[in-house]
């Protein structure tokens, strides 16, 4: 995965036939690589339909998730292995390079201690089962750090790269946010340098998760970091607007942080591209 | 309140007898010119031993909470009357000059929808009611926006403003915090320049509740806005290290995100008072 | 003079009819404000067809200059008033709002030692005799601090503060300028700050006065610092590009900043709206 | 040459030895690890006075210049490669490491035109003469390039890049300056990056050429890039006040940028340090 793509939740936060068909024909009005597609419920989705669309629209995909309540692995290590086998399964049916995302655990998951060594232990035999299961799909598996609030197992890059080590498998990489990095990191690059053997694919989301631009992230850090490593995955714009209730509540959003798709399209998109290119991580 | 303070839990948690002189000594270890003091459990406070060590030290004092949730305003407003007429008994009866926070609402309160106006007026009457008692003493109320993951009520500057709008008391003013205004204002000057009228108290934390200077938030623009609106308030620098698991919890901070108090004072503060001089918030 | 303007050097570096025509004519299809004209040569402009042309596009100007060594106002005052005083008859003829730039000196001007008293006294007389000449015309007189090796008499904005006062002339303003703020001031607000009392027109120009917002100038702290002090004149963008040798020589651009002026006008122009959107400096 | 250094213009413009005892002395009262010394003269240095001193204190050292006009490289090659063998006999005699700086011509050398291809050819071949001399006596040779105001010849780091390449010596490097790259690369780290290949030392200098931390650079970024690509050459903090005036002058400092050398030292080197530590460039 390279270039420019986007997270299609902007478009149609649940991928049924309309949705998929909303959200591709929006992104082929933008100068975009790829898509991102969000798996809430992998069961419901119409691979064949979705792969028709993708293939007609010449764009390659990557699916992500986060697991339901009764499939965290750090608790619910068998369930997990289920989810993400069918998940996976479905990322291969449509045609996607690799499944990404929380797929360690929940979206709002937290004890509200530390994580156990049992815990880490679950999650990486759920992790080191599921790549393999994906390797032999021909699939990559990769893995999100997200703020304290929304998980206490991975917060930081340098946790990701520790289970990344602990589980060893070769198709897993890691997926950073900057929107996560912006509160976690000590530093937007850092998360960055501590990842850069395994980073292959970035959120590019603003501070409130609004328009690319206007908000706190250090955008000129950021791509810094991304050209002195030498990044060739996949840069996401990622921006959640107007959230349905049941996404609103997981991601805490309880107000507009953008005006609409089109302000986040045309202020967001082309301000990063522009960074992008003035620190030669894209040619001009 | 003027000049650089502490949130008093870099040294204590708890505001016992023990704890209020262990944080009252270290805090004389440094040029400081106030505390702030969590009144977690108001009842527990040993209010004439804290007034004879504060002014055995010539520190002014701030108190500062979170409702528990057997008394958040937004739907218990009773219960939160009580419990902050006893939290201001106690802040006159040490001989504070404020008592600030999250007074309207409990850290981590949260529906999983916006705030309704129905939870919005029963927060508004809570702190109508609670500013005329606290007038009644002689205090000042302050109200604090925290992110959106700690309250669904209040997250921003300026709905902290619309608030003070509608409740009209003159004895409140505006609380921010830079570690929250980070993740929700859009560029972390907005933060400051929508609550210009009312912003009397600022906490200075990074960007992971560690060790100011060494993180993501915008210094040099919070400090330049501070200095263009002519704050005059308290600069109360605030960072988490080390809690004991029920308040790591609220605040969901599971890794140390610094070394050590020292550190967090022996770096931050210099840096924190070298940005002020720079932009002429405090004489050199 | 408000809103968005530029400096018309990006498409014609002499005045001439020619000049006037396409930089009037390229300033129309973008969504500009006001010009800004550079007197150069004062004599050389056909002011009644500048006015023309000016009326029948509605835009504003604001007429700029730098002063030739033989008068240089340091040490040739008379010469430096009489050159003025062309320059303000042909910007009153012209119809524009003021004459501003290094009106007080030299691009280039320097003795390698600091401003001496006679020399700043000579500045002063000058510019008090000029802002009366321009107030009987009914025009403003702006000075414009610039950087360390372009003049010796004046680079930061509190020295152009100090020399408004020292003046004392009503119509007298100052015009800052991003590119000379970024190596002068200790933070880009501090110029704001120091001279919120008489800034009436900013230069915005990148660090490199290539494409703005592709440089190292913090245009968050610079657009909350203008926002803060409630700044409402002339935002002018300006970047020189593809300079002919003798202009090249003067502002030592010895290679090309930007690829074009298209680049500036399409990536610069949003970027810096954007920007000025994002700290409520303009709106939507 | 690694860890953090000093330019000892700070407490010693001339290398008498006087000038010598008074900085190495003062170099002793902070936690160096080499001090750079400007060879205004070579001639007049006393070397063996020097390297008694430096051994003494066990402080490694590099030496430093910008050619006299009669020896610009540019268009009297013969006489610089003439001043450069002298520089370097002393930069050998003392027992430094390197010769950096401004070797290719002077502080302040301008034609007001881009550099020719004679111009630039002159430079590669008393570059590849000095660096061969250098290597019979050990030593490395380095090229820092400066901004627009300072010389015509080589301005960014791709520039300085461009010329290793030409002139094709194994024991050359680039040498960078914060000051100077916050002028004229489109980002900070864009030096860096396109010098990553040859870059073994750089100025950490502020904007202003004041207090390192108190300026517009953008030390996140900076560190970040250095970190990145594995920097481990020497990190020398430079800052010019109070200078004599034929130094102010090609310098152009007009206006003390700094209070003392003390604010330098105990404001700017710990803040310098510190962000070391965040990105992980030197250990805590």
């Amino acid at each position: 995965m390279k270039g420019f793509g986007i997270h299609t939740s902007l478009w149609a936060m649940d991928w049924t036939t309309e949705g998929a068909e909303k959200a591709i024909a929006e992104a082929q009005k933008y100068p975009l690589d790829f898509i991102e597609i969000a798996l809430l419920d992998p069961p419901s989705v119409d691979a064949a339909h979705t792969r028709y669309l993708l293939e007609r629209a010449e764009l390659p995909a990557v699916t992500s998730l986060g697991l339901p309540e009764e499939a965290w692995a750090s608790v619910r290590p068998a369930e997990a292995i289920a989810f993400l086998e069918d998940a996976l399964d479905k990322t291969a049916a449509i045609g996607a390079w690799a499944l990404s995302g929380v797929v360690y655990g929940g979206i709002g998951e937290r004890t509200g201690k530390p994580p156990t060594e049992a815990e880490l232990d679950n999650v990486a035999r759920v992790l080191q089962h599921t790549a393999k299961y994906a390797k032999n799909l021909g699939l990559e598996l990769g893995i999100e750090p997200v703020n304290r609030y929304e998980t206490h197992i991975m917060n930081t890059g340098w946790q990701a790269a520790d289970m990344i080590d602990r589980v060893g498998a070769e198709n897993m990489f890691i997926h950073l946010d900057t929107y996560h990095m912006n509160i976690e990191e000590k530093g937007a690059a850092n998360g960055i340098l501590d990842t850069r053997e395994h980073l292959k694919y970035i959120h590019l989301s603003e501070s409130d998760r609004g328009v690319p631009g206007a908000g706190t992230c250090d955008w000129n850090e950021i791509f810094a970091a991304l050209a002195a490593i030498g990044f060739t995955g996949g840069l996401a714009m990622e921006s959640f607007i107007n959230l349905p209730p049941q996404i609103a509540s997981g991601l805490s959003v309880w107000r507009p942080v953008a005006d609409s798709a089109e302000q986040v399209m045309n202020d967001g998109l082309p301000f990063l591209r522009n960074k992008a290119i003035q620190y030669g991580l894209i040619p001009k």
